[in-house]
């Protein structure tokens, strides 16, 4: 059984990824793979989705086009990992992570916005958490080394949704939300889903 | 009243852009900038609808990754102009014209594949053949400069559309269906929108 223990910068999350999931993921690497090119596709429709709501803030909009560029460019490089691999692209079924963080969203603004805002960080931090798990144990070291290349931008990105949220309010609003869906993601994450998936 | 006269490269358009249009666009500049941006913004936001439609298309979303961060570096650009001339970014009411070709998209595939595909080639290149003629008669030189200089990257981007339709389509569908929806394209268009706008 590998053992897990998350770098200590992540702070945001509440609990860190625990060794059920990467005893999972270790033995499934090629799912995760796919898995891992629907969550890049999907974080650039994430801020994709912030720049089509809000086109008229400035600033969200000059912070999140490179996340968005960047999210595409790693797509790119984990779909040329799955063709290295000789693994066909295919759909896989999402884990109740996402969809389960979505329903946290309040609908009105600005609650609305500041809610999609930490999502967001949230999901980044963790992905950085789980992909620095798979760059020290996965066997094959390319494949390790590539998921290492990944984490720093994870890293900004969700600094980067964290200073948008801490720029647009209050620091005690944002810290009690932040929070509170904190723990909303870590009690989504305390039952291992049976498939394996980068939030499963 | 200002000369309009396409590139010849542009093929794919049944109907070249008259005066009409370019009287409009020369006399509400600061409008036509706010609605490029919604353009910029709506284009990136198409290629990353067609790379979430079909994300098993491995040659598919190779091709739309670089296009949709393209489009995302030009929003940034018009953005940046906007800025410089002191337009503040408010939302503008879209003309006819995308809801209207979108009508024109069969449900079934592979139709609704082909039709998507040469829809967004025939919206590339009326942007490219109308920034032509922007940069051709903008009095402002550095901005004329600025859309002279991507004009490229959207005839890259109608030609890498129909590339796309024709490795996945019979030569003579392609050519049918381009000349069907080139004509509907031109009829829309054929009377001007009352409000100044990049496809008005």
């Amino acid at each position: 059984m590998a053992t897990a223990s998350p770098p200590a910068t992540i702070k945001f999350l509440q609990t860190p990824t625990g060794s059920a999931w990467l005893d999972q993921a270790m033995a499934h690497l090629d799912v995760i793979l796919l898995d891992h090119a629907q969550c890049e596709r999907k974080a650039a429709g994430v801020a994709m989705g912030l720049i089509n709501r809000y086109p008229a803030d400035g600033a969200l909009v000059t912070a999140l086009i490179p996340i968005a560029q960047e999210e595409l460019t790693h797509l790119a490089q984990v779909n040329q990992w799955l063709e290295r691999r000789g693994i066909p692209l295919r759909p896989l079924s999402p884990p109740p992570y996402g969809a389960q963080l979505r329903q946290q969203v309040r609908p009105q603004e600005p609650h609305r916005l500041l809610d999609l805002l930490l999502i967001s960080a949230l999901i980044e931090a963790r992905s950085h958490e789980r992909l620095g798990l798979l760059a020290q144990h996965c066997p094959d070291r390319a494949l390790a080394q590539f998921y290492h290349s990944l984490m720093a931008s994870d890293a900004r990105h969700y600094g980067a949704y964290w200073v948008l949220a801490t720029n647009r309010f209050p620091r005690h609003h944002v810290d009690e939300r932040l929070g509170q869906l904190a723990q909303v993601e870590s009690d989504i994450l305390a039952h291992l889903h049976p498939e394996p998936r980068i939030h499963s």
